[in-house]
């Protein structure tokens, strides 16, 4: 039977033992595991950017891959630890909205609370939940322990209400920057299905107000164009980015996440 | 049989290819293992700073671990390198104190002077070690060559006297942050062992002076209490940590690592 | 069989899900593949640094080793991704220049344009080749479909000229910082050939200007000399480094890649 794969993506940073430890303990249960870190440069308790960072990567994993998604500020008060069975992934995360946006694109869920102690590493502490709870959890999992044996299905699980492009009329979007990347390049939260107008055959003029900056060109790659000029691309997670360039959008155009992005059709 | 795991301790950061090249090393000689990253960033030089991180992780892997442990300023001099078996785990690490941690913590301790040449990587250069002796040794031993094939035991290997916390009178205990986490939580040298009046049933009012903050709270839990409010609270690891709920106790205390901790029971 | 390796070295950073899903695509293909981070912390869109990196760390990896070069401002423009064998590896980058010091290091090379498409991630992007190219093509050879299936032979891919030191007369010699690492050591294109006096049984007296620097020493480990102490050194690569004892040669000389360094034999 192929190796199981277990993601992990959290706050934790480079500097700590946090990640090797969770490591250490999975590879305690289970010896014949896979395991691929996504990030753990998540902004300290930054909870929404773990949701679309995830969301952006889990589907490139084989079917049965288990993702660990620790960005956890109530460590240890009441927020419930969960297991989400989806189509072909599972996920294993707290109940603070941290899964928002893969419950956004996946139809069939199933959410149970883990309350199934005797696969936890005890004494559990209150401050690492990670070590303690999700790692062990992760392990008999990959160890195909049903989802059942873990905890009650739950429906009252937590979900943030995730940025929707508005259509302001007939000529105006109004959108917003939900990330940006190590380049600079900031991805919105706008698709083509948001601005038909832009990827038709003959697409229509726009005006797209960023921070400090105006985009009127839309690009089919990050090297089209001159240096350091600023346009719109497709991105390859299906969302439309600014990009610059061989530079940073981020620094020529003074925008960051939370940032408004105004689509003026002409 | 089961794949053996080996974990990397460094202060080699992430702008050079030197882990990769010693993962290389490694696999070379045992495609059949699990490499591990503990932690690369490991302030440059700074040996204390690994102990105690080494101390808080080697632990929680399985047994018969190898962990390599690399931040060795003194490389290419006289200064040893060392294979350290302990009760359940074996160590590679050069003899200047960065396993000080370990030693405390093991009861039986074979420690050897690694000398068997044949097993480098040749030519052994003066300036990467981590390359032609550990990471060569960690792949032999990983394949189950015997540790006594290595060297001779040596009983005189470097270890540092680990600050104690200092009970001044009855009312007044002195210790040491020790290290500071990514999200800027001081870990001190204290243990409940150090402080049981705040760990019984009526728990005594305290004051604990840190940087220039005052504590006298003691949480449970990271999130316990309003935002940006500063608490003691019991680390993962054991030991009494100085938090801020959502905020880095570091930043608000102005501490960082050997700055001073006074409690003062009331 | 065992099984087989892939290096990853890119310039993506640790902010983003890249890697992660690169892994994921890779692992979807062959989920018998050991994965290896060499770097992903090459200066964005660095395509020389690079270069030297990989060409620092190729030759320590087990013959048949995958590695996997990305830094690719191109993406989705009209420069081709290769696929080169050389005697004992394989390669995968963009046609940029980035394998040019792997280039210069090996004599059989058979370099092809990666066409076929049938490999590729359905549908490709034009922004993130690294997912939708290299990694599918890189898990298919990894699971020893043959080179010569991916595409047809070429031999007008570039390549950089490489900085050479310049024998200036008897006296001098002049070279360029090439690299600096994690540490602030130099790395120059100075090998013991270009300074045979210095590595004779009785070297001849030397100054070495690099920066604000005079270097008058040569040592044999980073711990010769006292603190602080500037010197040349051997490095592990080859090249001839200048170091600082448990410092940065690099903030002590005000001296980063691309400074010339002016040797002077006396």
């Amino acid at each position: 039977m192929a190796r199981s794969i277990i993601t992990l993506t959290t706050d934790f940073g480079s500097t700590d033992p946090f990640v090797g430890i969770m490591k250490g303990v999975i590879l305690g249960i289970n010896p014949e595991v896979d395991l691929v870190d996504i990030c753990h440069d998540i902004r300290p308790f930054d909870v929404l950017e773990a949701a679309y960072l995830i969301g952006q990567a889990y589907r490139y994993f084989p079917p049965r891959t288990i993702h660990l998604v620790l960005v956890d500020p109530g460590v240890g008060s009441a927020r419930r630890p969960l297991l989400v069975s989806a189509d072909r992934y599972l996920f294993l995360a707290p109940d603070n909205g941290v899964l928002s946006v893969v419950y956004s694109k996946e139809e069939s869920l199933y959410v149970r609370h883990i309350t199934a102690g005797h696969y936890f590493l005890e004494p559990v502490s209150n401050t690492f939940h990670g070590r303690d709870v999700f790692a062990p959890v992760a392990g008999w999992l990959s160890r195909h322990v049903e989802s059942t044996k873990f905890g009650e299905l739950v429906t009252d699980y937590a979900r943030f209400a995730l940025p929707q492009p508005q259509r302001v009329n007939d000529k105006i979007v109004k959108a917003v920057v939900v990330r940006v990347d190590h380049f600079g390049t900031l991805m919105t939260n706008l698709t083509p299905a948001d601005l038909p107008e832009l990827f038709r055959e003959n697409p229509a003029p726009f005006k797209m107000l960023v921070g400090k900056g105006e985009i009127t060109q839309l690009k089919n790659a990050y090297a089209d164009g001159a240096q350091g000029e600023l346009f719109a691309i497709l991105g390859s997670s299906g969302y439309i980015e600014i990009a610059q360039n061989r530079g940073s959008a981020s620094q020529a155009l003074g925008a960051g996440r939370g940032v408004e992005v105004a689509v003026t059709l002409q």
